[in-house]
């Protein structure tokens, strides 16, 4: 199998750990090492490092060099980000480019998975499907809460059963739902959330390109010749002047009539989109009283905290509820932990007013 | 007169601001400069340089004199802190051992005061009354609320009138009152805030302590022969070492059957007895949600909150109610601005943990 590695983006939620030098996947956030190490480590074992690519942003290149100067993967730098579609284009080229024709994942590099073994063999299994015939296999969240902060993908309820796991066709692919909405999916047990994890041949991905965003194809069919020379960096630059910003989920997925299956997996998978999933993926290192602290911290009567001392300065709390701290050296973040979805908001006033010292 | 300002007091409720060797009187917590300086510049107008003594921590002593270096006044270090009625003795005994005869006012170095004229009147009035007999008047601050930080002084109801200022002898000091207690008082207009500031003669306090501490004056009227020579730091080392520790409230004031007196003043006093009691001096500062901000801050959504940002770092808040934040370099509070006393309780547990580099 290859496995291309997606490593945009840049994680403005994890404000003011994550910033625009260090988003998300370069901090480890969750686990012990940056989470795109904890990305690697998960999938080493299913295939050598000549078969891994990483994708990232160019401004990246060096600390991903870095930390991967031991293993002989590929890194290729987007000169800037552009979605999804051109990342995952460009990785499929490559991977044909290198002579692979059987199954690529792609999988983002920012996301946390508690049950590596299910989700090994979720992926070996979706290999399995990709590479037999023309499809696009997608990993479904066995939802186990209403959640609304992820897009859901609708089966049609006939299953085939492969190496012990169903494999469904998708019916449709659904917006982030309000909560009633997501309970109702949540029972119908014919929703599953998108991980946006998914396995295909490369030609399938280049003729659902050519076929849907034949611009993008267009930009880049040419890099092939390019590749590992020192042209390619310009070429790069080059083509990315004429792709479109697009989502492969809506560029390709959602207009496509190509077989495109989910199978399900039970693998404790989030996206760990914001500081409150940290806390909750953080469950057992909570204190008695729902408080999770790291670092040099006196609390005083506090619950349902997020205390996070990254700033080599001694905190003291006296009587918080539900309260995020999140302090580092030079930026200091207090928020109700509900609005943890709107830290990124303070990124866009920050840049609004010119601080760009703390982006 | 003769002014004493005692500046003894660590001022642990201002923690993290406030430190061992930078108590509270020396920041400039509420106003332009330090309270120590601020009390000062209340009362020159009073009196020459050559009529005023601070009374502080020999820990502090440097300090001091660096901030009076330009002012003609005189400052004595107690070894360690001993309470109130050991610094009121020595500042009697010294302003004897000067010459003076006529009152002294003992004025605490860490209050505030919003209407300085009202204020010099009433202790010019006071003066007078302290002057023309062998008595103690105190200020007493006429309640704007059921407060229950303060303890108050009961009159008898039969008034003196001296320029425009009507005074009343005590009836009976009380303690801090809960909210009930507190509410009564308020109506029944009998009972007025102990501001901890009062006058009288040296001769008169001397006379107090030796029938009512008799230990502490024994202990002191020795060193009135050692005042400004060399012996003197050691000599008061000595005398310390047999002092009880004791206030003056607790020791004459609420013994003595030497008449007392209260001046009922509406000056705007407050005694800054916590980071809540800025937040509401500072009310005209405070923006259209009631927040009170200091620093470099963006703030979402926030309300009715203190954020004190004077660590030279950036803070984002959002979504707060009520919450204190004080940043500081080396050290962070975080907490429900009602639990603003229990701050005092983090200092505790810095010491029982040794952390003392924050203390």
């Amino acid at each position: 199998m290859f496995i291309v590695i997606m490593a945009g983006g840049s994680g403005t939620r994890f404000w003011p750990l994550s910033r625009k030098y260090k988003p998300k996947q370069f901090l480890n956030i969750i686990g012990n090492d940056p989470m795109i190490i904890e990305t690697y480590k998960r999938i080493s074992s299913l295939t050598d490092d000549k078969n891994i690519c990483i994708i990232l942003g160019k401004e990246h290149f060096e600390e991903a060099k870095k930390l991967f100067c031991k293993n002989a993967i590929h890194i290729i730098a987007e000169p800037y980000g552009r979605n999804t579609a051109p990342c995952i284009a460009l990785g499929a080229l490559y991977a044909s480019y290198l002579g692979h024709k059987g199954a690529i994942a792609f999988l983002p590099a920012d996301h946390y998975i508690a049950n590596n073994e299910i989700f090994l063999n979720s992926l070996r299994v979706a290999g399995k499907v990709a590479t037999s015939s023309k499809c696009i296999v997608t990993l479904g969240i066995v939802p186990i809460r209403p959640e609304t902060g992820y897009g859901y993908i609708k089966i049609d309820g006939i299953s085939t059963k492969i190496d012990g796991y169903k494999v469904y066709k998708v019916q449709e692919f659904v917006e982030k739902p309000d909560i009633d909405t997501a309970q109702i999916y949540l029972q119908s047990k014919k929703y599953y959330w998108n991980s946006g994890i998914f396995i295909a041949r490369p030609s399938t991905i280049l003729e659902e390109i050519k076929r849907y965003i034949p611009k993008l194809y267009k930009a880049i069919m040419g890099l092939k010749d390019y590749f590992n020379t020192k042209q390619f960096e310009f070429m790069l630059r080059e083509a990315y002047k004429e792709i479109p910003n697009i989502s492969f989920d809506y560029g390709v997925m959602e207009k496509t009539d190509t077989d495109i299956y989910v199978l399900p997996t039970e693998c404790g998978w989030s996206d760990v989109g914001s500081w409150l999933s940290i806390y909750y993926l953080r469950k057992k290192e909570q204190d008695i009283n729902s408080n999770l602290i790291d670092g040099d911290v006196i609390n005083i009567d506090c619950k349902n905290s997020f205390i996070n001392a990254r700033g080599n300065r001694f905190i003291a709390c006296i009587g918080l509820n539900r309260l995020l701290i999140v302090d580092t050296p030079d930026a200091l973040l207090v928020a109700d932990i509900n609005r943890s979805q709107d830290v990124r908001n303070i990124v866009d006033l920050l840049k609004k007013r010119g601080k760009t010292e703390y982006i």
